[in-house]
């Protein structure tokens, strides 16, 4: 099998996540699916006008908490697809494929 | 009636946006629409185990597309609200308020 | 005397701050000289050749020192230049002006 | 010889970047003295009392280039010492160091 870091690009299926299980797949997807019923909640507060200030904080949480989902997903997959990757003489690759998203979520 | 910039805090109610009517809200809804169906599909690529740097790219387009909605409504906060507020001299009051949500924004 | 907000441009005399004095310039002041310290320093651990993660810590302590005298500067501006703009009848530049540096500071 | 990576602390000394020369040490050190006079400047602009915007846009440019400066130090420090603390069985703990700052630059 041709995983996605050898192939360097993104395939339809499954991803092996070699040396570490995904770990709180369950609790991502928990996290996700709190998430997409707050935006859905700031599409009603603008819907029915309500105070900017009030959606404002709303979508600050938002983003607060998809902050946390990425940085987790950050770290696992340092852990695990970076760590493998490294050990399999192709971590510069990955730790380039690292920082490209690492400089989207930095300031 | 007692606008919400006097009263402090968040009303249930429609809001009046005194001197600006909002722009775009048809707009931001479509945006939030389309911002909701992006979560959704995060949760999917989680569910079906996909590369962490794809779900990572989605996730950091999702908080663009949020950050866009923010400074929207922000701009129109401050041409609208704040500034019929400091007309009605309760600018200080509206510009503290502001602030709050500025730095829950700002880096 | 024209205001730098009704010339649109960077004056480089003194600047009014109608309604409101520029609270704790030498407060500001201090906060720069700490900060300039801060960055020399840097420097010298990047010509000592420390430890990255060490040299990272104090990159951001700077960037945290930096952000807190952003968001004290912009807060006075909308208290006073602002505030004083909106009841002269310009509010709607100032407040395009103070959006640009905003979005600067935005995530 | 005890790295800091494992010893897991700072020390004064000189850093030996395993597998990786740091590159660019004197471009790193000519950006660093370039943020510096920034900074003095940027003290001289309140110190003259000039014009917010124009402060708060100095303070940003300083922002940009810190994290530039922050950007690369962390690359360096990812594709070197953590992929040589992989290498040597001490990866996990290189990765958890590392997500430490990743955490500070991240929004």
């Amino acid at each position: 099998m041709t995983s996605r870091i050898e192939s360097g690009e993104a395939a339809a299926g499954a991803h092996a996540h070699p040396l570490a299980p995904r770990p709180d797949g369950a609790t991502l997807l928990k996290r996700l699916n709190r998430i997409e019923g707050q935006v859905r909640g700031i599409g009603k507060m603008i819907a029915d006008d309500r105070y900017c200030i009030d959606v404002l904080t709303q979508v600050s949480a938002v983003q607060a908490a998809l902050d946390a989902v990425a940085l987790q997903l950050l770290e696992h997959h340092l852990h695990g697809c970076v760590q493998h990757a490294v050990k399999s003489g192709r971590g510069d690759h990955a730790i380039d494929e690292a920082m490209v998203v690492i400089r989207k979520f930095a300031r």
